[in-house]
């Protein structure tokens, strides 16, 4: 038997081979979101404007971007994208967009909408899968030039193919770039739709303007502020979380000569003295050089970093909506009664600064609950039961903030989480859920907690104030009578009685009915003990 | 302007570049599944194991699978995986274990667990990563010698790199591999763990031998039938859903003559006729060279496809678990009151055969909803919100069987979904939950609503004999005095009518009611018209 069984062994593994990584997504498509006609739409559409606006913002321009979703044929479509940003240069166009797995914001920690080098050239992929036809890419840096593209990929190499190639006079200097994908899809103006994350897009976004020719017709999104948000800022990794893996082939690939200047030249807010003391705590000479630290010595290293009290990482490299935007933008949106925003301050997973901004909106025009997930001011419309803003929504002991709750919280309430990083951990390269790291479902609660205490006052004074407003509906009734009555009995004046009994009416709490204490007692001690 | 623009573009593209798969996945390392220790430990195994069973399978020999799970300090554990398979070739073992993208399963279609040739060397990275540690590998195909090999991975270049090697004659001879893994982790048992998962293996593979030492102790799982399921057969894909990209692709690569030949032997089920009748629709000559065909060509002939009844593809390519198995598993594990299977005819997906199966168990020693999810006989535990499976089950009017619902079904209930399919698509390269591609809800919902419709008739009689005994009840109670005052009354002899009014209550229905009809009716009609 086992000459045999080595034999099929054999035969089968010479089968083994490389798999290229365009080979690999275009089998996985729905990885990246393709799983149907109409979310396809929806996520080329993201992919191009997310890089649009990425560009613009990194150039400190401020973005003016045009989209257009033509129905070419049934299920067909064309999408064109232009922006006003820098433009790219010659050299990398094909590349760029002909090659999966290639990009400025990989190796890098600053926070931005793409960060993979994965999702545009997918989207070239998506198009010459489903209708063959090659993606046009127009661009000019502003030198007068401007260059034209027709690329496909090759999918078994994971390489651009050159369909055709020009280079012209600009007829007016500009820069920018347009993108044009002939795909197939279904265009819907669903919740989940291309035109929802226009929407959406403008809310977290509203220093762009934004025109959106759609199938049914014009949508002109004009900028609410003439100024770009604050410049997020490329930070080094933060020891807090840094794994024995990375570490190790950090200390081999760094210029730094000891190892303790490697700590503090390599990672954000480490100083000599922090790096003197983590070389302490793990035994080892601070003066060795980095190349021969052992696999041992790097264990030592990551035990010892836990033991020391670090400082945060800067708070000043993130770039989060501010509770002054996400407040213009739910009152715009939602014309809420009322509303709470919270931002916390940053915290780290795995090294990475990361921080979380929640809205919840409560009343008014919302009619029923409604969440809004946003990742470094993209909006997430799918996927949401697995993404970690929704888990963190659902861990939350709502009833204690007197909201109803079925897993999710009901009502007239409108939750909006913003988690902005230098690196958002999402569930899968669409890109549509955050992982379930556990520190960012902890801070994700403490922001809502904080958001939902502030509403549970006001709820708790608002049924004080209609308990009010009832007793002296009641009070209205039976007053003129009750008041009569008494004046027959005590030969007091009517009118002094009435005074009074209001005067008693006014002053009376709902804490004094039974029932209603546990409710608004509750609310506004609770939530502390939570974590 | 423009050249301060086009300067800072030209800065910031030239640190665009390649990013390798094992730095593009060690970054993310959670779409693999590894956002939490505990889950890391589950994931490992799971690779392990299902390797172990896929090679058993492949070579036709019966699993006989080791497995411990051993803490070594807080955090830190030894993961040990050994099969009886046919081993790895020495060559391969490197490429197998310390390169991502790299396998046997890929290029093919055939129902596998394994499909990616990722899986396993990202297990051994996120050892690297988190303990510093290689992994051990020990394989012999039975020839008589031994390879002994340490790996870790060159992130970087995505390539293995061999800390130890060695080769001996076997003590005795024997075929299989052993695995060694230390990693960071967390061994917990609860509902989503090493040992869920284990136990939920054994019922979908009672073919196999699996002995688990736990950090709790021994758990041996014998096996319950001694033969390998039908082995499942590769095949060529099949021309329905086959996208632009891939045909064009195809025709490039192919040794076929004409169009007409390259239909009919690269695809399954395609005879000379219906490659005819689709170059007819098409409306291109079936005698040109596949190279000469253009891109109008291909565009032509995917939709000349959808106008031509394809045969379905081969029933016989899938291995399910099958009906009779299926029953076996439920009942032993939850002893139900009723029991349901159903296995749909195989359907196609993207021109991938798939095939669902389900089984609805109810009472008995249920005590509360219980729904598993199962893909090519490898149990999900994770991920269970995106998962089209749970999708389906949302997606049936459980009412209208007479089931109560709060977005999944409620009481006694137990529902077990097996999909299989020679490319399974799942969300994420965690292989945790299945892709929503239309025609997979749609196949599982036909599977649930017949299982639900034979629940339905079930707890319509169990009603329906409930509804009986209540009125048999009744009758004890009273019959007695009724029977003597219609004694007086009639004369008749009180144990006649004893027994007639007997008889009455025995042959009214519930339907005689008002409010229960609707409950019992409209279940045994429902159903048909819902997809």
């Amino acid at each position: 038997m086992a000459g045999a069984v080595a034999e099929k062994s054999a035969d089968k593994m010479t089968q083994a081979r490389e798999i290229s990584v365009s080979e690999f997504f275009e089998k996985n498509r729905h990885l990246l979101g393709y799983d149907n006609k109409i979310k396809a739409l929806l996520i080329i559409v993201k992919e191009g404007v997310d890089n649009s606006l990425d560009a613009t913002e990194e150039a400190r321009i401020l973005p003016e971007i045009y989209l257009k979703v033509e129905e070419l044929e049934k299920e067909k479509y064309k999408i064109v994208i232009r922006d006003n940003g820098p433009g790219i240069i010659k050299a990398q166009i094909p590349k760029i967009f002909g090659t999966l797995l290639y990009g400025s914001k990989f190796h890098r920690l600053k926070q931005g909408r793409g960060q993979q080098g994965l999702g545009i050239s997918c989207a070239v992929m998506y198009s010459q899968l489903t209708t063959g036809e090659p993606t046009e890419i127009i661009s000019s840096t502003g030198d007068g030039r401007t260059h034209r593209y027709k690329l496909k990929i090759d999918v078994k190499k994971n390489e651009p193919i050159i369909i055709e190639e020009s280079e012209e006079p600009s007829k007016k200097p500009w820069h920018g770039v347009q993108i044009t994908f002939i795909v197939e899809g279904i265009y819907r103006e669903h919740k989940q739709s291309v035109l929802e994350y226009v929407k959406q897009t403008a809310v977290a976004n509203p220093f762009a303007d934004l025109i959106f020719d759609s199938p049914t017709g014009r949508l002109s999104f004009k900028r609410g502020i003439e100024q770009l948000p604050k410049e997020p800022q490329e930070i080094q990794p933060h020891l807090e979380g840094v794994e024995v893996g990375v570490l190790s082939r950090m200390l081999h690939e760094t210029a730094a000569r000891s190892v303790s200047s490697f700590l503090s030249t390599e990672f954000t807010r480490i100083g000599k003295t922090t790096a003197l003391e983590i070389c302490e705590k793990a035994g080892i000479d601070p003066k060795i050089s980095p190349r021969r630290a052992t696999d041992e010595d790097v264990i030592k290293v990551v035990k010892a970093v836990k033991e020391v009290k670090l400082t945060k990482p800067p708070t000043d490299v993130l770039s989060p909506l501010g509770e002054e935007l996400i407040e213009k933008g739910l009152k715009k949106e939602l014309n809420p009664e009322f509303l709470a925003v919270i931002s916390r301050p940053p915290a780290v997973y795995r090294g990475f600064p990361f921080q979380l901004e929640v809205g919840i909106a409560w009343g008014g025009s919302i009619a029923e609950p409604n969440f809004m997930r946003f990742a470094n001011r993209v909006p997430l419309l799918y996927q949401q039961g697995d993404c970690a803003i929704t888990k963190s929504i659902m861990g939350v002991d709502w009833k204690r903030y007197g909201i109803e709750v079925d897993k999710l919280p009901l009502g007239p309430v409108a939750i909006m989480v913003h988690i902005c990083s230098v690196w958002v951990p999402f569930t899968s390269e669409s890109k549509e859920a955050v992982a379930s790291y556990p520190v960012i479902i902890k801070e994700t609660k403490l922001a809502l907690q904080e958001a939902a205490r502030k509403l549970s006052l006001y709820l708790a004074g608002k049924r004080r104030a209609e308990y009010q407003a009832e007793r002296m509906k009641i009070f209205e009734r039976y007053a003129e009578e009750t008041a009569r009555a008494l004046e027959e009995l005590t030969g007091e004046k009517a009118e002094k009685i009435r005074a009074q009994i209001r005067k008693i009416v006014a002053q009376a709490k709902p804490e004094d009915i039974e029932g209603e204490a546990d409710d608004a007692g509750g609310a506004s001690e609770g939530g502390g003990g939570e974590e």
